[in-house]
């Protein structure tokens, strides 16, 4: 999959090109993947991070459905298309070194994103003096 | 950095407790390092993305004040020490699998994290078209 990135998506070496381009020329990571944040397109809630291979990035900008690649399967994920919760993109954004994705988008299905059932975002814990509560707001309706 | 993890957090074993227990016990990845999204706390603005090794996480835990591992220079970056940009830890999620956190903050200073001037957040460019376009909006006022 990492040799394919190099056809899938330019490489930029020039810094300022890189920062405050037009060009999109994501960088990967050693293990040929970025982290891609989804957060609900109207109330702002980070739901989850996954990861993308220069694949699933493509195929995520070029579908207009969010597809990240699975660490533990190792392979294409298109999430949701079991559970139906998938994840359309409302809008797409890379920071500034181009090594990080946030992906604005409303679920599909139950509207949930978290496998752990009931929850919509998988931060449905707040660290409180050390420990973890879940936090009933994360919950699905 | 790495061996130090097992001191600083307790590792669990146990499916159901790392899902829907009190326990924090945070998986750092390969690297030793878990990712870490800066958010608005007020906005819901995603400012960031960052990195963290069990160190950087029990500092931010236990001082109230954001900290990364700074892949670039191999150290400990407390966010904001030299540019006054610090983020104050308002609230601290995990994720599911206790492998990502979410930050809500609302940064000092100038109210900005980016290193690239003027612009609030990292995430300043929306993808449209397979092309970059700078959101004023990401702008510092």
């Amino acid at each position: 999959m990492r040799r394919m990135s190099e056809t899938l998506f330019p490489t930029l070496t020039d810094h300022d090109a890189l920062e405050r381009g037009a060009v999109l020329a994501p960088r990967f990571g050693a293990d040929g993947l970025l982290a891609a944040i989804i957060q609900h397109a109207e109330t702002g809630e980070v739901l989850m991070v996954g990861w993308m291979n220069a694949e699933a990035l493509r195929l995520t900008l070029d579908t207009g459905v969010t597809h990240f690649w699975s660490r533990k399967r190792q392979e294409i994920w298109k999430k949701g298309e079991t559970s139906g919760q998938l994840l359309p993109v409302r809008e797409a954004r890379i920071d500034c070194d181009q090594d990080a994705v946030v992906i604005k988008t409303i679920p599909g299905g139950d509207g949930g994103v978290c496998h752990v059932a009931g929850f919509r975002s998988c931060f449905y814990r707040v660290v409180e003096d050390g420990e973890l509560r879940e936090d009933p707001a994360s919950r699905l309706p």
